[in-house]
């Protein structure tokens, strides 16, 4: 941390901020210039609120140096995480491919689908139960009995399943059923929902936040972490920015970033990035080549009809298609994907 | 509701399209062009997802006329909705000033800040019990135990009280102490905890998302609302922009446009929108001046300590001053405000 | 300026930085600690490109603690410009009020909104004669027979008169018939036009470009200054966010943000802010009240049918309404504003 | 263009509107709701304000149908533009790769650059000559010394030449030695200068603003067109967010965005986009992976000495490396691009 005091501060100034770092166990180096008197502060920082040194009237700035998560960062544990997921891994060499509905209709319209996304080579399911729609007069989801065809689902296919939690009493019924519990972008600073899952056992897909800057993603997974559980799949999904065309703007130098700052294994999910189905294969196309360790992708059988979101879902022979493209550009990129 | 269909859809892309929207209870007029082919939607589409019909290959794009929420709205509402609340009344003439610590830190310090906001004419005192921070290893509240000092601030000051709940679970102890119950920015699109607290009769302090837009923050309104509580008072506390000076942007005429749209009174919170204390009273008054219903702001008896936003709060006597320039200010707005 | 090294680096590569540093003629002083080495930079940084440290493996991040700017900062020049124009003056303790139509159409619409205005108490008129339109097909301004028709308009109110221009060469010509050049926000970073006009003894009326920081702002003035011209005013008038209800969002805590760091005035215009006539009086209010040092406003005889932006222009008498409040708001910020 | 009329137009209101509907040369239908009116205008609308609607009270919003530009877009020229360079082309299923130092320093710089990135599969040369500074103590550039220079590396390698410019008076010094002209990000709206090269016949490079819309893009373009030079090039470049971890966004979507709504080429800058050089390899796949018809990046033999985008440029032989891996993903693509 870098604390810049201001031009006119007093040295007892000075020593009333020295004092007060020296209580927080760190230590301080002063750097005196005719304009400006720089402090570093060395020892742990990471979770110091810079806020009570912005608040002196003495100070001019303060600078963080440090990451503020611990857990979640590639300093302190430096090779990839991977995550096992019944017969697949996330992370790693290996490319996953996150397909299904994004909500749960009816019993043949899932099967249909998770056949179909087997068949092309998905390696887990996807499937909404709980739906948080940006209106309360739309479809919320068939919950509980959503959550017993996801299984049954899972039975038929032998594929591990991710759908999302959107409150605290929805994860003991949930894990009953699943395999990973997705935390939704409108949740991803719900702190309350984050210690829960923080304190399952169960692998957690984070989503990335409307707004949310890569640091406040990554603290996110570490509210996760701090409770306990190291299995978090963090997932880019578009970033809320001035240009409307697309549903939101497809961040792809986060997956970069990510990379860079973090050990936990990333992938992109284009169907809300973009909103639009005609996007999503060039643009899972990208999130490969870019490095992203997978996508997650919605797939309908009956766009036209489904209860949500169905301007953005590609139907099962599109998404074998892009099944075929993707498998080849996972060969340059020196990752497994099996696509019969 | 206007659908805009592709120049060269059939007239059967069409009918098909006319049958989708009679099923809705719908009527369709039809502008023929020489490029294009508009489909007037006529009815209640204020429940419809445009979705699906941005879904049919036959349409290029889908616009919605009317408002998709009711109970927020001007138009089915047409006056200012005044709430009562103890020994005050938000919206209409009330000049409404919530004021107080960030977080309730120990007894002396609420009753300190809560007498000397008292004193200088606040309408209602605030304080955070249970904390959402950006990191887990931040100071996360009192609890209940910050619950009671509340209730001991208002019996002794006579002020109602309002505090955040951050999960379903926070409601009902909650609501055994205070008046009104906040719902933070980060959980505005929590659609479970808005159902939640929309079954409860408090009113509801309903803060806009950092990166909600106003059509979003009056649907969250509506998830309050359509379950039942119509006591919702809306809350501008910025939003984020690519400016990094201040915390967030405030919009202030976001004010004007909720005014336009909505029967809801709404206050502006200026400490969270910059996160400077220097902003706070120029920035308050700019809200007075543009015709919100109140102001919601952070003050500490001792910023430098504060154990959260000490950089965002001003002292009591900064306070004190402030409202004083805010009555004169009132007296100019026709607005009430009684300060000693 | 701080540089901080990577974890990693050898005390070859700290010595290697050092030198550098020291060839720019600045001082170094080092604080180390167990998880980073920090380097203060200290001397005249203000024209360091933070480029040259970035881009070398060893180091971390750099950044900046002086401001990149001299001559528009405050910390130089620490009290308010005051900049006169004919008949009024800019800054200090006058309000100016510019108004007039977006572009000048002709005679008759220009004299008869030219003395309405003047009427009511503007300060200094505006009007376009080289009108930035985003489309190639929209009305392009009358250019020198509009020129012309602004020098007959001061002539016969005694306004001061404010016109953009785009390019270098309509510097010459318009300086011939007007008092104060404006650069429009699209041209805020077009840097050939701002060191042309720096060669001016020109007014310069310079618009916050749509997406500039409020660091970039600044340093668009001081491309003006350092050319030679030190009489420049700010003008906020708007950002582009996700928000787009209204045109772009009113950034008034950026009023404040300059008085800060700048020394030179700062007025708002909320017509352009906003795009909508509705808002122009109330967000003129919340600039007065949060301490601008004027407002710009487009005024309009006949909206419905001007060549541009008639949307958000408001018209005569409407004017003069707003004039009213906006004297009363005046007297208690202790600003002049002379209104009949 | 589709308007709808508040609930409680009047029968005359309506038919204003339809009057100055008509006088335009275009047809109205209406549909007639309970709680709204629509207007469905048909014609060419693509030239029509749409501020001249929103001005009238009776109108509630104003929407547009047709795409603002004609010349620009895929309506009126369904196939995609190829454009000849010299000894490549850009557009089709070549894959250009624009390489070259962000400022044209010295000769040995240039010539050592040019040398290498041509044997590397580079198709075009870029180097700055007149450079856009966000600081006026910044190095402008070498004018037209580094023109010259340009020149020579031009005949040395037989690489075509692109070079920006900022103002209209450059334009014909420049066009004596590049063969392409580059409008930069700051200056996508400077219209003048648009205008300026829409009237020569040299290809135009046209980076997308910062805040740039796609529509917006598409209308700068559209500038070039309507003065007779149809020879445009679109890159992508990063937009402007509140993420400052990447120094813009890159919007890979729009990319695809443009492809559907524009028969122009477009490349895609990672430099810039990221203003990191290590993001700069994987960005390009992404960009070839999405569909676009091109990458420009930045080469330095020297980056830590560079004057310009040091920390954002890449070295020769990384360069080379990038060019091995493009073009096995280039034959995935069934794009073109030969490299040793």
């Amino acid at each position: 941390m870098v604390i810049i005091m201001k031009k006119q501060a007093s040295s007892e100034d000075i020593n009333h901020i020295k004092v007060k770092i020296e209580k927080l166990g760190c230590k301080v180096h002063t750097s005196e210039g005719e304009s400006c008197i720089i402090l570093g502060v060395v020892g742990d920082t990471s979770s110091i609120d810079t806020g009570i040194f912005e608040v002196e009237e003495s100070v001019d700035k303060v600078m963080r140096v440090q990451s503020p998560y611990k857990r979640a960062s590639r300093a302190f544990h430096p090779s990839d995480t991977v995550i096992n997921l019944g017969t697949t891994s996330i992370g790693g060499n290996n490319l996953t491919v996150i397909a299904g509905p994004c909500a749960v209709e009816n019993e043949t319209q899932l099967l249909t689908i998770a056949s179909a996304v087997k068949k092309s080579g998905a390696t887990i399911l996807r499937g909404g139960a709980f739906k948080p729609r940006t209106s309360p007069y739309s479809f919320q989801g068939l919950k509980e009995e959503g959550l017993k065809l996801l299984k049954k689902a899972k039975d038929l296919t032998g594929l591990p399943v991710v759908t999302e939690v959107m409150s605290i009493d929805q994860i003991e019924v949930t894990s009953k059923y699943v395999d990973m519990i997705q935390i939704g972008a409108r949740n991803m600073q719900n702190f309350e929902l984050l210690k829960a899952v923080g304190k399952t056992d169960m692998p957690v897909l984070l989503k990335r936040g409307l707004s949310a800057t890569i640091e406040e993603f990554l603290m996110a997974a570490e509210y996760i972490m701090a409770s306990g559980n190291e299995k978090v799949i963090l997932c880019e999904r578009g970033i809320r920015t001035y240009e409307t065309y697309t549903r939101n703007t497809l961040d792809i130098s986060a997956v970069l970033a990510v990379k860079k700052l973090s050990h936990l294994p990333i992938i992109v999910d284009p169907s809300h990035a973009s909103g639009r189905w005609w996007m999503v294969e060039p643009l899972s196309k990208a999130a490969v080549a870019v490095g992203a360790d997978g996508i997650a992708v919605e797939v309908h059988n009956d766009p036209a009809n489904a209860l949500s979101d169905g301007e953005q879902s590609i139907k099962p022979e599109k998404f074998t298609a892009m099944m075929h493209s993707l498998s080849d550009l996972a060969k340059i990129q020196n990752k497994t994907l099996k696509v019969d």
